[in-house]
C-alpha cells in the first residue's frame, strides 16, 4: 500500500506535539513543519526539532518569513509587553495572519510532494479570541486551499484537520500522555528566560499549569 | 482625510508594475511586497526595488520564504528545464500554492498597518491555466482572509484587487504606457542570463513580446 503523508505544523507546544502523535497513530508518513516568523522564544524551534525527531517524524523542516517585520503582536515586537492577565478581546500576542501564513506554506508542501492531509493544533476552548482558530475560518481555508492548487480535486482534495479544536488543555494532555509523549519536550512559555525556562505568568504558562491540574498528571515543566 | 493604504505585491514584471501604478493613480500609499521565493530570477527583485523607488511606492519590503525548499516548479527547481513550448496543462512554471503564501504574507502586512486593499496582478488571459488565477479561487482567499483576522469585518472587509484579470498583455501594456510607466525597468523572463537579459523563447517572454506587438507600442525589452 502507498504510504499515506501528512504535513504537521509542529511549534514545540503541547497541541502541535499532540496533533504530531494523533497523525502518527492514524498511519500518517509525518512530515513536520515549524515556521520561524521571527517569534519570541527561539527555545520553541530547538524543540520542535528535538520532538520530530523523538517522535518519528519522517522529516522536519523550519521555513523562515519575517512576518515580525511589521510588529503588531506581542510575540514578534519586542517594544509591546507579554501581558500576565486575562482579558476578553483578541490577545496583543496574537500575530496579524500567522496561522494562514504557516497553512499557506504547509500547502505549499502538501501540494509538492503529493500529501492531501495536514494537521494543526488550532483549538478554541483556550485561544477562543484568535480569529484564526474559528471553525468558520478553518473550513473557509480549506475551500481555498482546494481551488488554489494543481492538486485538490472533488475526487481528491486537501483536508485540514484540527483534531483537538474542541478539546480542553487537560484533554489534550490525556489524550498525548496515553500516546506516549513526554510532555518535557515541550515548551510553551511567551516569555521564557535566556535558558529556555517558562515564566510562570504568561496565559500560556497559565494555560498549561491549569492543563497538568485538572488531567491529574504531573507538571513536567521546567519553570524558572 | 486619513491616508489609505495598499499593499501592492510587486515582482518586478509587466503585470504587477502596472497594478502598482493602477493603485497609484487611484490615490492609494502604497506599500509595494515582494516575495522571494527561490526563484530563478534574483533580476526580478532587483528590478522590483528600483521600479518601487520610481513609482513612488511609499515603502518597499522584500520578504524571504523558501518554499523553493522542496521543488516542484521549473522556475524554483533547477532540475526542471523552463519550456519553451506551449502545452494546454497547468505548466512547469506553476511554484505550488505560490500565490496563496504571497496574499497571506500580503495580509499580514496589510492588517499590521491598517490597510484594507491589496492589489496583485493576477491574470486569466495569458495565463489560462494556473490555478490560482482563476476568479473562484480569488473570492475564496478574500473570504477566508475576513474570517482570519482581527481587523476584518462586514463593516471594513480586506479587499483583493485583480485589476488586470480579464485583460490582455496588449491592453494591460496600453494602460501602463498612458499611466506613463516605463516598462524597460520591468523583467518577465523565466531564465535571463547573468546579466539579466530576457531569453526571448520561454513562454513569458514569448507573451510580453507578443504583448508589445499586438499593442503597437516598441518592445523595450533587453534580450540576450
Amino acid at each position: 500500500m502507498k504510504e499515506k503523508k501528512a504535513i504537521v505544523l509542529l511549534s514545540g507546544g503541547i497541541d502541535s506535539t499532540t496533533v504530531l502523535a494523533l497523525a502518527k497513530s492514524h498511519g500518517f508518513a509525518c512530515y513536520a513543519l515549524s515556521v520561524s516568523y521571527g517569534q519570541r522564544c527561539q527555545h520553541e524551534l530547538d524543540s520542535a526539532k528535538n520532538i520530530a525527531s523523538q517522535l518519528g517524524a519522517k522529516t522536519h523542516r523550519i521555513i523562515d518569513v519575517a512576518i515580525n517585520n511589521w510588529g503588531g503582536s506581542a510575540l514578534t515586537d519586542h517594544s509591546i509587553d507579554v501581558p500576565h492577565t486575562d482579558s476578553d478581546d483578541i490577545p496583543v500576542t496574537y500575530v496579524p495572519a500567522r496561522n494562514t501564513v504557516m497553512l499557506s506554506i504547509a500547502l505549499s508542501w502538501a501540494e509538492a510532494i503529493g500529501a492531501y492531509d495536514v494537521f494543526y493544533g488550532a483549538n478554541i476552548v483556550d485561544y477562543s479570541n484568535y480569529p484564526d482558530c474559528r471553525p468558520d475560518y478553518l473550513s473557509a481555508f480549506e475551500k481555498m486551499a482546494n481551488l488554489a492548487t494543481r492538486e485538490g480535486t472533488e475526487q481528491r482534495p486537501f483536508r485540514f484537520h484540527a483534531p483537538l479544536l474542541q478539546m480542553t488543555k487537560a484533554e489534550i494532555i490525556q489524550e498525548g500522555t496515553t500516546l506516549g509523549i513526554d510532555y518535557s519536550m515541550t515548551i510553551s512559555c511567551y516569555d521564557p528566560d535566556p535558558q529556555g525556562r517558562a515564566c510562570r505568568h504568561c496565559e500560556s504558562c497559565r494555560i498549561r499549569a491549569k492543563g497538568f491540574s485538572e488531567a491529574g498528571i504531573k507538571d513536567v515543566t521546567c519553570y524558572v
